[in-house]
C-alpha cells in the first residue's frame, strides 16, 4: 500500500523499510536523513511520546526541533515495557530492513528485544545503535548528553576566549555529528548487505564522533607541547594563520581570513592600504602570526568604520574569504539556501507556518521527498499495524485499551 | 596485487576503488572513513602537495592534522594544469568507483574533468562533491572556510555569552559535518548503484550540512519570536531546562544537566540538600528555568567547593547527567577510547610517536583496518601508476621531467 510519504522509485532508499525508536537528536537525525532519501521510516514512541515530544509540550522553544527532525515520517506507539509490546515488536522487525535507536547501552537488550535476538529473528536486519561513549571500555555506562560530551570529549575547553571560561558551542553538535555517523553506518551496512544477504550491528559513540573535528587544535598541542589553554577566541585553532578573527564592523561582526600567501595581498588591497605590504610586521603569515595582535588591529581599523555589507562586497570582489556573522534569523530566511530548496516555509498542523530543513545529502537527478509533515502522536497506528502486521481495529482497540500502543 | 593498506575482504568497502582528490579537512575526512573502511584510497595531490601538506612545512601545529586524516591512504601527484594530466585522470577514473573533491565549484569542470566528462567516459563512477555553499544558487561562488562558514551559517551568533561577541565553536565543524555528509552521500551512492549500476554527482555544501545542528537554537528563536541575542553561553541552547550548565569546581569545570525531572530530586540528594526540593522557586524544569540564576547559584555553590573528579563520582552515583571539562590533552590520552580502538599510538615516520583516531563507525564482526601511516608526497607513485595504468618506470621518468606527476 502506497502512502503520501513513499515516493516514486527515483529515490535512493525506495523500498527500505526502517523502525525508528530514536529520541531527542541523534536517533532522529539519522532516521531524518534516511525519510528524506525516500525510506519507508516508522517512528515507534512509548504510548506517552519520546522525550522530545513530551519537552515540547513543556516549552514552546522545543517543539520545533521535533517537527524539524521528524517530518517525512509516520508514528506508530509502542509500549516496550509489556510483553505483548515486545512481541509486537519482534513481529515487525521480520518485515524491516533497519532499526535505530539511542537509547542507553543494554536498555533494549535486559528488555528482551536487543541486537541479538533481533539479528537472529531477521539476520537481514540492519541494527543501528548510538550512544555517548559506545557499547564497549569502561565508560559505557556514563551519562550523555550533548552538553556533557562537549564537556569531556575537549570541546569546550577549545571554545571560548583566551582569559575566560570553557564554553559550550551553540549547536548540538554531538547529537548531530553522532546522528550523520550513523547515518554513514547505516548506509555502509546496506551497501555490504546487498552482496552479504546479512544486517549488522552498527555502532557509533558521539564521543568518538567528534574526536575528528579537533584536529587543527590536537595540532596545536601537538606543536606547542604543552597542555596550556587551547581557547583561541576566534582566532584559528592551530594559532597557524593571520589574519584570521572576527572582526567588529559598524552593524556587527565579520569573519575574514587568508589561507594563502595571496590572500594578504588582495585584502590590503582591498583596505586601499598597499603599503602594509612593505611593513616587516606582516611580511609572510609566519611573521603575522608572530604579531597577531598588529595584524588583527590594522585590519579592525579598517572594518569598525564600515556596514558588514560593504565589507564582503569588497573582500568578495577582492576574493579574499571573509562573511558576515549572521543571526538566526536571517539564516532561516536565507535566500539561498530556499532557492536550493534546502529551506522551505512549511504549514505544520500544529506550529503553523515555519522553516524546516530538506536533507543536506544531494544525489543529483533523483528526487526531491516533497515535504510531509512530523506524526502526532500515534498518528499512524491503524495505518501501519494494519499494513505491516494485518492487525484488525478489533485487536488495536484491545491493545490500546491494555497500555501496548 | 594486494598492498599493506588493502587487507582481508571482511571490511565493508573491501574491493572499492577510490580517487580521493580532497584538500584540507572536508574532503580528506570523506575518503579517510572510506580507507578505515577497507576501500582502497588514492590520494591524488598537487605536484608541490595539497595545501594541507604545505601548510604542514609552515608550522608544526598543522602537521599532525594533515597525518591524522590521511591514514590508510596511498599518495600520487597529479598536475591537472597540465593536458598530459588530465589525461591521466581521465584514465584512472575508468579503474575508479568513487571520485571526492572539494574544490571550489566550477574549478574541475573548467579544466574539463568535472562530473559530465567523467561520467561519460565512466558511468559507474560516484563523483563526490563538496563544497562551502553547494554547486547552485545565489551564494554558490562565496568563498568558503571553517570560519566562514561557522559565521554565515548562524552557529557564531549562537556561542558565547550574552554580553559577549559572538564566538567561534572552537572544533572546525563545518569541515568535518560536511566531510562526513559527504561520506554517507557517498555511501547511498554505491547502495543504489548496486542495483541500477549507474554513478550519481553527490553533492554536500557546508552551510546546508551545520543547518540542522541548530536545532534548539531555532525552537528558542521559535518560540521567542524575536531577533534577540541567543547567545546563551552553556546554558541549554532553548533554554528549555535547568539546572543545564558548566559549574566552576575546585580544580577546573564540570558540566551538569537536569533532562527529566526526576533528576533534579537525584541532583538534590547528590548535594545533600533535600530540603531543596520543598523550595517553590525550583519545584518544576518551568520553575527553575524562571529562576534561572538561583538555581545556577544554589549548584555552584555546592560545586566550587569540590574537586571535579568527586563531582563526577557524586552524580554518577545519583544517576544525574554531568562530565567533568577535559582539556585536549586528557581527551587524547583517554583510557576508554584507547581500549575501544578509537585512538591509539602510532609511530609515525615524520612526526614520531603520535596519537592517530580510527572510524567512529563500526560494524560489529568486520575487520579493524590497520593503522597504516598517512604518505609522503608522490610515495606511490610506481605502485599506483604501475598498478592501475601499467605505465612503465621510463614512461613515469618523462612524466615526473615534464611536471605531470
Amino acid at each position: 500500500m502506497e502512502t503520501k510519504q513513499q515516493i516514486g522509485q527515483n529515490s535512493p532508499l525506495a523500498g527500505v523499510k526502517v523502525l525508528d525508536l530514536g529520541q531527542i537528536y541523534q536517533g532522529p537525525y539519522a532516521s531524518f536523513l534516511l525519510a528524506k532519501a525516500g525510506a519507508n521510516v516508522i517512528k515507534v514512541e512509548p504510548p506517552k511520546g519520546e522525550p522530545s515530544r513530551l519537552r515540547a509540550k513543556i516549552g514552546r522553544g522545543a517543539s520545533l526541533p521535533m517537527v524539524m527532525l521528524n517530518t517525512n515520517k509516520r508514528g506508530i506507539t509502542l509500549n516496550l515495557k509489556t510483553e505483548k509490546g515486545r512481541d509486537l515488536l519482534k513481529e515487525i522487525v521480520l518485515k524491516a530492513d533497519v532499526l535505530v535507536e539511542n537509547y542507553a547501552p543494554g536498555v533494549l537488550d535486559r528488555l528482551g528485544v536487543g541486537w541479538s535476538v533481533l539479528h537472529e529473528a531477521n539476520p537481514r536486519l540492519i541494527y543501528a545503535s548510538a550512544t555517548g561513549y559506545g557499547l564497549s571500555g569502561p565508560d559505557r555506562d556514563n551519562l550523555a548528553m550533548d552538553l556533557t560530551v562537549q564537556a569531556v570529549s575537549g570541546i569546550m575547553s577549545i571554545t571560548g576566549m583566551p582569559d575566560g571560561p570553557p564554553m559550550r558551542a551553540g549547536p548540538s553538535i554531538c547529537d548531530f555529528l553522532g546522528g550523520v555517523h550513523l547515518f554513514a553506518g547505516i548506509m555502509m551496512a546496506l551497501y555490504e548487505r546487498s552482496t552479504t544477504g546479512i544486517g549488522r550491528l552498527v555502532e557509533v559513540a558521539m564521543e568518538e564522533a567528534v574526536y575528528p573535528t579537533l584536529a587543527s587544535n590536537l595540532g596545536l598541542l601537538y606543536s606547542s607541547g604543552t597542555a596550556a589553554s587551547l581557547r583561541v577566541g576566534n582566532r584559528h585553532g592551530g594559532l597557524a594563520l593571520a589574519p584570521y578573527n572576527v572582526y567588529r564592523a559598524k552593524d556587527g561582526f565579520v569573519a575574514i581570513i587568508c589561507v594563502v600567501e595571496d590572500h594578504w595581498a588582495k585584502l590590503v588591497a582591498a583596505m586601499g592600504r598597499d603599503e602594509l605590504r612593505e611593513d616587516p610586521r606582516f611580511a609572510t603569515n609566519q611573521l603575522r602570526v608572530a604579531n597577531l595582535s598588529d595584524t588583527d588591529r590594522v585590519v579592525e581599523e579598517w572594518t569598525s568604520n564600515m556596514l558588514r555589507a560593504d565589507i564582503f562586497k569588497l573582500t568578495s570582489a577582492h576574493r579574499v574569504p571573509s562573511a558576515p556573522v549572521r543571526d538566526l534569523d536571517e539564516v532561516m530566511n536565507d535566500p539561498h539556501m530556499h532557492a536550493r530548496g534546502m529551506l522551505e516555509w512549511f504549514d505544520d498542523p500544529d506550529l503553523g507556518r515555519v522553516v524546516l530543513p530538506s536533507t543536506p545529502i544531494r544525489l543529483h537527478g533523483t528526487d526531491q521527498v516533497a515535504m510531509a509533515a512530523s506524526p502526532l502522536l500515534g498518528e499512524h497506528n491503524e495505518e501501519v499495524y494494519s499494513e505491516w502486521l494485518g492487525l484488525s481495529p478489533t485487536e488495536m482497540e484491545k491493545l490500546r485499551q491494555d497500555g501496548v500502543i
